[in-house]
């Protein structure tokens, strides 16, 4: 692939379906709200084409674009598009009723799929192949007579191309004849190896000159980004896909991947260039709304992207990034990590320390406090990895900046099988903060649940500011698999609305291990308070 | 690329490094059992290597070789492979301490990596080109003449080889000299396009004709599984990767899905073919093990991965499988699924019935009744694989071969914080036993423990037989992030010193989920006993 990073960069278009294709997910489901925040989020990237919805299939689809042309929200650079099928063969383009519910969305782009498998052309549709092509012809020129752009998806495209080239190439044809301005060669199967996806694009290329060749690949092999990689280079430029990749049985071609490949390694451009750092939050923000967890290996904008835990590549990275780094974490807006485990070493200690005293060097007798205490807590079955919160209060600890926000005399925790009542679970509470003291009880879903609720309430009369902060996120390893008496370790994620931290605990006991994390979620933000509000420290 | 179906196909062996790359990633942990538990279960699939991990750089992974040393569990086809680097410049192969804790770990295959970048040669090394080639060389001569196979991995070889093509290959030469059976050309950094992969393999093998090569990707790209491939398609028969893709950063090559694509799609032959439909089962394995939320839309092997949701694409799988079905998901032994259907299962469901039935066949009502039952189990959050003696119970009590083995009247759990005394957890139960009351009560390090030995103390009363049957494993595990209040799931591996079973609970409640578990791990043993004591059944 030739490089283009000088201005004449080749222009790659991107048509984002998380919001038709993406929502035949398994456990997807947008809500009208969910699907006005995916779009901003698809605006604020600058992303070309916005795909939302099957207004013909889906009544609620319908009702997005119906509000959509009520609110006109600003699309920026971005267009939307309505998504639906050519017309059916009993009907003629003014009588069809799904072409007539994609003009009725109002959408600027319309992208509509049709078949150019000879095979099911006979067996599905029971027509004619020329009537499958007039068909596909006078759909899209009824569409584009309105006054609307017109994609053609074609569907099992590659499957058409092996059995059929020629016909498979003649539907196309068609379509482009009727005025479409893509036709998009779909692997509707995800079945599809990249080199014989280059080879036949590469074909649709040489036989169809002139027309704007796209691609939408699923990810049932694996290969969704490398296959709409092999179609860019064999000239496609209009790539299909979903960020973080969601969508039916593996999900589309994740485009939080293709396009800093794209736009990173072969200097195409998708997104403004300034847009690329908003990346990572962006696919972040995604994830979020469609309520998945975004797995923390996802390239570029997964929180293990560019994290480091080995101390051979701890020492690597920090001598020079590029030795197991391929960008910098910021040129996609992600950040640099080092994982605190037994694997690695001083290096990544000594920058939480710095962090908070930038004034210690390695040589400086706090930091061989602090590894020694780390050292003896790993021991014990900790680990750090993700709990950056506990490592920095421990830091804070052995550099004495801590002082304790208050002080448990008892608590007591209960619970019964069978369960009586709404909850199975009790804590009584009773805490000293400053010469006062606290006693109350809560109830709760199960027993860190009802410590969690208790100790908040107690808190939260001293410290009204911990009302805002939310537990997010919990997560149980039995470290040693053994029987129930071996260690457990929690770990907490814990929000105030801005930021998010990640809080550790351990124990044979599983209540002592969630209470441990759940004291240090607190005061690890009642601390960082405390030390923005006393001067230059950060943690 | 060529189609391999016939007796000479292609032959691909694959090691898996699970147990050290894998090791790296964010979060994962291994016990020593953990270990032997992936190792028997990459066994029973027949992956050629087992890389298990750096004696040289890790205390617990010299602990594993011991172990394994001490028990000689059976290996079938595979090989156990130790981890190391080349001699350092300062040492000679009999002296190095590296090459020393290689040898000692008695593994047959010995993997060391090395450096064949000028770059690092002079700038992390500082030592002369040509002294690295001999530390190269000497360090594999050593270990073969020891009567070890020796694997090269080059580091950062596409790097390399971009840098200084020349040098890069005659690191691969001295290591071929030395005596490796395979050299591997990695993508440390996961940063080669899967075009540049290619090029430079067949160069290698034009330039070392007759060495087999091999290839180890990282998925910082998405391209993992992509860029082996086009190793492949260049001639590398060797391949490197974790199952589920596990590893530092973004992973490695994914094996689940690299496995397949080779041996399905290219009809090479990576596994015995027998192999194939274990691979869903191991896959599965593997990710509970590490404690890993294998993703929905894993390739092949994930729960979505044969799902159908579109009411088009379920009517379309249903008149012909292959419309929107790549492979047969049976072939990686996957289920087809349609949400919102009753389909899901049925047969793996008939399977476990049987056991317990033979007698039955798939249109017998007691099928239905059973099939309904775990449907609405499963949406409560139960998953059934792995937990197979839930399973048989479920089945014994929807067929009424069950009767309770005793009723609960009452148990209450209890703990404190601060702990006093050497127990942090009490439970007090009260049970009744064909007309017989029982109170105990019992202390633990943990609630889940107290529970355990309050309920088998208050049963061993009426049950002698259950004084040798010992709990072996808790893992929890968060269904769906989210604040405290989500579900949990508890599995407990339960064993009488003979058999081992493994039975599950869900609840929001971890101390219920537990107690769900727990009761089905004891009842499990009880009623297998009285159904070998009434008759043929055998469940």
């Amino acid at each position: 692939m030739t490089e283009n990073s000088g201005p004449d960069r080749r222009r790659i278009q991107v048509l984002d379906t998380t919001l038709r294709d993406g929502a035949q997910g398994e456990g997807i489901s947008f809500s009208v709200n969910d699907k006005f925040a995916v779009m901003e989020t698809l605006v604020s990237l600058g992303v070309d084409y916005i795909e939302a919805g099957n207004p013909g299939s889906n009544p609620k689809d319908r009702e997005f674009f119906a509000l959509f042309a009520e609110r006109k929200p600003g699309l920026g650079a971005s267009r939307l598009c309505a998504f639906g099928s050519t017309r059916r063969k009993d009907t003629t383009p003014e009588t069809d009723p799904g072409l007539r519910a994609l003009l009725d969305t109002g959408a600027e782009t319309l992208v509509i799929f049709g078949k150019v498998w000879l095979r099911e052309v006979h067996e599905l549709l029971r027509c004619r192949p020329e009537e499958n092509l007039a068909m596909l012809e006078d759909s899209i020129r009824f569409l584009v007579s309105h006054g609307r752009e017109a994609i053609f998806d074609a569907e099992h495209f590659f499957e058409a191309f092996a059995d059929d080239a020629d016909y498979a190439v003649s539907g196309l044809a068609a379509a482009a004849r009727g005025g479409a301005s893509v036709v998009v060669l779909c692997d509707t199967n995800g079945a599809t190896m990249p080199d014989v996806v280059e080879a036949a694009t590469a074909e649709v290329i040489r036989r169809l000159p002139g027309i704007r060749v796209g691609i939408h690949c699923h990810n049932d092999c694996g290969l969704a980004v490398a296959c709409s990689m092999a179609a860019v280079r064999a000239g496609a430029d209009h790539v299909q896909g979903t960020f973080n990749g969601i969508g039916e049985r593996c999900g589309n071609a994740n485009l939080s991947t293709l396009i800093p490949n794209l736009q990173l390694k072969w200097h195409c451009r998708c997104l403004p260039d300034d847009a690329m750092p908003r990346l990572t939050p962006a696919a972040r923000r995604l994830a979020e709304i469609a309520n998945l967890h975004l797995p923390n290996g996802a390239p570029f904008v997964g929180q293990s992207a560019f994290t480091h835990k080995a101390g051979m590549h701890v020492d690597g990275v920090i001598k020079n990034p590029t030795t197991f780094e391929h960008v910098p974490p910021e040129s996609v807006g992600n950040v640099r990590r080092f994982l605190m485990s037994e694997i690695s070493g001083r290096t990544a200690v000594l920058s939480v320390i710095r962090r908070i005293r930038p004034d210690l060097d390695k040589n400086a007798p706090q930091v061989a406090t602090v590894l020694e205490r780390l050292k003896a807590l790993e021991h014990e079955g900790y680990h750090f990895e993700g709990a950056e919160a506990s490592l920095e209060l421990i830091v804070c600890k052995e550099l004495g900046l801590y002082t304790p926000f208050f002080q448990l005399e008892k608590m007591r925790i209960m619970g019964e099988q069978p369960v009586q009542g709404e909850y199975p679970a009790q804590a009584f509470i009773k805490i000293h903060v400053d010469g006062e003291t606290e006693v109350t009880a809560a109830e709760g879903d199960g027993p860190v649940n009802a410590m969690d609720q208790a100790l908040r309430k107690a808190l939260e009369v001293f410290y009204p500011e911990l009302a805002r902060v939310q537990l997010t996120d919990f997560k149980v390893r039995v470290i040693d698999s053994a029987a129930t008496a071996s260690k457990v370790r929690v770990l907490i994620e814990t929000s105030d609305g801005e930021a998010v931290w990640t809080t550790v605990g351990v124990s044979t006991d599983i209540l002592e291990a969630s209470w441990l994390a759940l004291v240090d979620s607190l005061e690890y933000r009642l601390m960082r308070q405390k030390l923005e509000a006393t001067g230059g420290t950060n943690p």
